[in-house]
């Protein structure tokens, strides 16, 4: 017999992506025995965070800052308008250091079987923000499957009537990857458009 | 650049068993993005039980009562006693609810390299336990570990003199286990101690 209050917080973890009944458990033991360096702290953050933290109205990030504080930065280059499907692939794009123009995220992709359609998302605000004069290029920097890549072709199709450069993410080799274990798409693509030494 | 709130939220969640730092910003968003229906129940949880939760005085399980709500039981069998490693341990064997009887968490296993000697654990409170007359049996329930199966000897040995029948976990082969899967030690014990049918 478990007291209710720790199976209530293995049952709240286990809703968390990654963690299962068995992991939750093992999460709740280590923050009993770390209560004061780790789960008191862990509580706090989660309070104030779910408390500060509100979605960007521009790009539809998430800070605790509105617009958030890649929109606030006026050093950023306002000619680049970087399309991403999610929160996670703007901090992914964003820890490379490689991009300092500004993002929009879509909040998913376009799914005929789910009902999603271009109201669902963010898409009129995008082509909106697309046809600001300033901006010059946008990159559609959606996943690499075939959801990301019907929502691509739509987003192009739609940009067309904005007056930018419409880019998108090189396909390939992944950096570190072998050959021989290469999806045959993969491959085929990286042959296809092989770039000159 | 991520907000400093969320970051530090990642840092603290990736501290946890089983999340590294790429699953705790995947937790992070998805705690996010349901706020109102996890994020701050989870936050409130771990506030709460990071106050209420202690360790038991008796048995050393950790509970929101003390002593706990297993050895606070008058229907449990006090001629049983139980020696776990972990409290991970007397969570499993209480789910199968197989055992009424009570139990002692000692808090690890003996280990010579780093230093961990019965005084580290909780050992002479469990003999102390032990010599009481209600106590007839003490099963030793540590893992078929080296560490667990030195610290089951040495606690045999100690217990000799309290004047309790000392048990251990049987051993064999796991039930849904395929033999040929089985390593040679499980095996070669399977068969010393095979039962009647």
């Amino acid at each position: 017999m478990i007291g209710t209050e720790i199976e209530h917080l293995i049952k709240l973890l286990s809703r968390l992506p990654g963690l299962g009944p068995r992991s939750s458990r093992r999460a709740v033991l280590h923050l009993l025995k770390n209560r004061e360096s780790l789960m008191q702290p862990l509580a706090q953050a989660l309070g104030k965070a779910a408390e500060i933290i509100e979605e960007c109205p521009q790009c539809h990030n998430m800070d605790t800052v509105s617009p958030c504080s890649i929109c606030a930065n006026p050093r950023r280059d306002a000619s680049l308008l970087c399309i991403v499907e999610d929160i996670s692939d703007l901090w992914a794009i964003e820890k490379t250091g490689s991009f300092r123009g500004y993002y929009h995220v879509l909040g998913g992709t376009l799914s005929a079987l789910d009902g999603i359609g271009p109201e669902d998302l963010s898409i009129p605000h995008l082509l909106q923000r697309a046809r600001d004069p300033g901006v010059k290029e946008v990159i559609v920097a959606l996943n690499a499957t075939i959801d990301g890549q019907t929502t691509a072709h739509y987003l192009s199709d739609c940009l067309k009537f904005c007056g930018v450069a419409i880019t998108q993410l090189a396909h390939g080799v992944p950096i570190g990857g072998q050959i021989d274990y290469m999806d045959d798409g993969t491959l085929f693509t990286a042959i296809k458009f092989r770039t000159a030494v």
